[in-house]
C-alpha cells in the first residue's frame, strides 16, 4: 500500500489537535491591559501545546519521507502516536489550569513519553518492513534522539512529584533536542 | 472519476470525527489522584471510540486500495458510512454517561450495526463498479467477517434489554475481529 | 495552477460544516425512550445538514472532475461557494430550534439560495477559463438544473412568509433534484 | 523533500482556522427582524475572518505554487505562519465584543503584523532555498506588496490609541491590497 492516505490522515489529525486549543481561547472581560494580561497564560500553553505538535508533525514528514509503502501494523502503529499526540492539549491544559501541581506535571510527562515510545514503534515497524538496509534504516541509524528522550521522560515523570520545576526542565530539553531539524535524515537521502 | 477526493473526504471526515471527542475531554478540578480518577472513564470512552473509528479507517484504507475507479452510487455508499460513523462518538458518550443503561446500550449497536451495513453496502457497490472478476472482488471473496459483523450486530442489539453485558461482549467480539487487519486482500494484491 | 489544492482546501472545509453539527448533539438527559425521542429533531437537522452539504460536495467533485487549471477568480468563487456552505449548519439549527416560525425558514431558503447562485458563479469561472468549447462546458451545457435551483429558490423564500410549509416544500424538490448524480457530466466525459 | 504535505498540512490547518468561528455563532433567541439583527455583528466578524484567512490562503497557494522543494527552515517558516493565523479568529472575536475599543484594535493590528511579518519570512526561507535567480524568486521580485503590508500595520498598531478608526481603515487599505490577486506570480510563470 502506497504512504499517501496514511500522510493525509495524520495531517488532518495533527491539524485538528495544533488548532483546537485556538477553540479553548476565552475571550478576555474587558479591554485593557489586566485583561489582556489574564489572558497571556492560555495563550503561553496554546504556543508550546503548538510547538510540541509541530515538533512532531516536522519529524512525522522526515520520517515518512523516506517511506515507500506501508503495511497493516505501520498503520496501526501511526494511530496509536496519533492518540497520544491527540491528549497534549488536555494534559497541557490541566497543567496550566492548576500553576503546575506535582501530579498533572507528572501527566503531561506521561503522555510526551508516551508519544516519544510510539514515535519509536512506528520507525521500528518502518524499518521493520523496509529491511535494515534501506535508505530509511540508514537514515534513522541507531535513533540516539529516540531513545535519549524516552529516558529522560522516564526520569521526568517520577522526579516531578520531588521537584516538578526539574521536571518540567526536562521537558523542555527533550524539546529543544527535537526542534532541530533532523537533518541526520536529510543528509543521508541527499 | 479517480478515487483521489473520495478518499481525501474521506480522510478529513473521520479525522474529525476520531479527534472530537477530545473536546469533551473536561478538565478535572482538583490536581490529586481522586481528580485523576474522575476523568478516567471519560479517557476509557474516547480510548474506545478511538479504537473503533481507527478501525473503520484502517478497512476502508485496505479496500479503497484495491479500487480504480469510483462513480456517482460510491460516492453516496461512502456518505451513507461516514453518516453513521460520525454518530459513534455521540453514542458512545450518551451510553458511558449513563452506566451502560438497557437502551443506550443498544442504540450504540444499532449505530455499529447501521456502519457495519454501511460498510458492506459500499463494498458492493464498489465490486459492481469493477466487476465480478476484479482483483478487488477477488480479494474481498465471501466477505465472512462483514457478514459475521453484521449478524452478531443485530442479535445483540434486542439482547440489550435482556442482559446488556452480553450485548456489550458481542460489540468487544466485533472489534476484535476488525482489529485484525484485512490480510485477505493484502494477500491477493501481492 | 493545478487544482489540486483546491480541491484538498474544499475537502476540508466541507468535511468541517459537514460534522460540526455532531458537536451540537447534546446528550439526552436520562436513558428511556422519552429521552431517545427528545433527540430525533436534532438528529433529523444533522441528517438534513449532512444531506445538503454532501450533495454540494458530489457536484463540486463532478465539477471539478473536468477542470484541468484554476486561477486566481476561481479560487475566489470556490471561497464564496464555501462561505455559504458554512453557513447551513447555523440556518438549519436556527430553524429547527423555532418550529419552522417563517423568518428562519425565509433565511434558511436564502442561504440555500445564496449557495446555489455560487455554484453558478463557480461554473461560469471555470467555464470561461476552460473555454466554451472545453470538455466542462460541453458537460455542464445549459445547467438546467443550476438555474431552475436558483429560481425555485428565489420563488420560496418570499413564499416562507405566506406559507412556510410551501416553501420547505420547495427546498426539498430542489434537494431531490440534486440527490440525482450529474450523469450529464459523466455521460459526456466518458 | 517535496511541497506536498507541506500543502496539505497548512489546508487543514487553514480551513479549520476558517470554520471555526462558524460554532461561536449562537443561534438568535427569537424568530423576528429583531433577533436577526442581533446576530448580524457576528455574522459580519465571521465575514471579516474568512476574507482574511481567505487572502492568506490564496496567496499561499500562489506562492507555494511556484515552489519545487521544501527543507526544515522552510516547514517551520510554515508553522509559524499557521500560528499567527490561527490567532485570527480570536483576537477578531475580542475586538468584536467590545465595539472596537482602542487595546482590542491595536492587539488585532499585531496579529495581522506578525502574520505579514512570518508570511515574508516563508518568502525569503524559500527564495533562499530556490536561489535569486529562481523562477520562484523572479515572481516575488521585490515583494512591494509585502513590505507596504507589514508598515502600514506597523503604522496602524500605535494609531489605535490616539484613533482606532484611523487604525480599522489601514487594516482594510491592507486587505484591499492583497485582495487582488498575485498576478505578478501569475504572470512570470505564464
Amino acid at each position: 500500500m502506497s504512504k499517501g492516505r496514511l500522510e493525509a490522515f495524520s495531517d488532518g489529525v495533527i491539524a485538528i489537535i495544533i488548532t483546537i486549543m485556538v477553540l479553548e481561547l476565552a475571550i478576555p472581560s474587558g479591554t485593557d491591559w489586566v485583561a489582556l494580561k489574564s489572558v497571556m497564560p492560555t495563550l503561553g500553553k496554546y504556543l508550546l501545546s503548538f510547538i510540541f505538535v509541530g515538533i512532531y508533525w516536522n519529524n512525522h514528514h522526515h520520517m515518512l519521507h523516506a517511506v515507500r509503502e506501508v503495511n497493516g501494523s505501520i498503520l496501526w502503529a501511526n494511530l496509536h502516536l496519533l492518540f497520544w499526540l491527540s491528549l497534549v492539549p488536555f494534559v497541557t491544559n490541566w497543567m496550566g489550569e492548576n500553576h503546575f501541581a506535582a501530579l498533572p506535571v507528572a501527566l503531561y510527562g506521561t503522555v510526551l513519553l508516551m508519544a516519544g515510545i510510539a514515535y519509536y514503534i512506528l520507525s521500528r515497524a518502518l524499518i521493520r518492513y523496509h529491511g535494515q538496509n534501506s535508505p530509511l534504516a540508514t537514515a534513522v541509524g541507531k535513533d540516539v534522539k529516540g531513545k535519549v528522550s524516552v529516558f529522560l521522560y522516564a526520569i521526568a515523570v517520577p522526579l516531578a512529584f520531588a521537584n516538578r520545576w526539574l521536571a518540567l526542565g526536562l521537558y523542555v530539553a527533550v524539546a529543544v533536542i527535537w526542534l532541530i531539524p533532523d537533518r541526520r535524515i536529510e543528509r543521508t537521502l541527499a
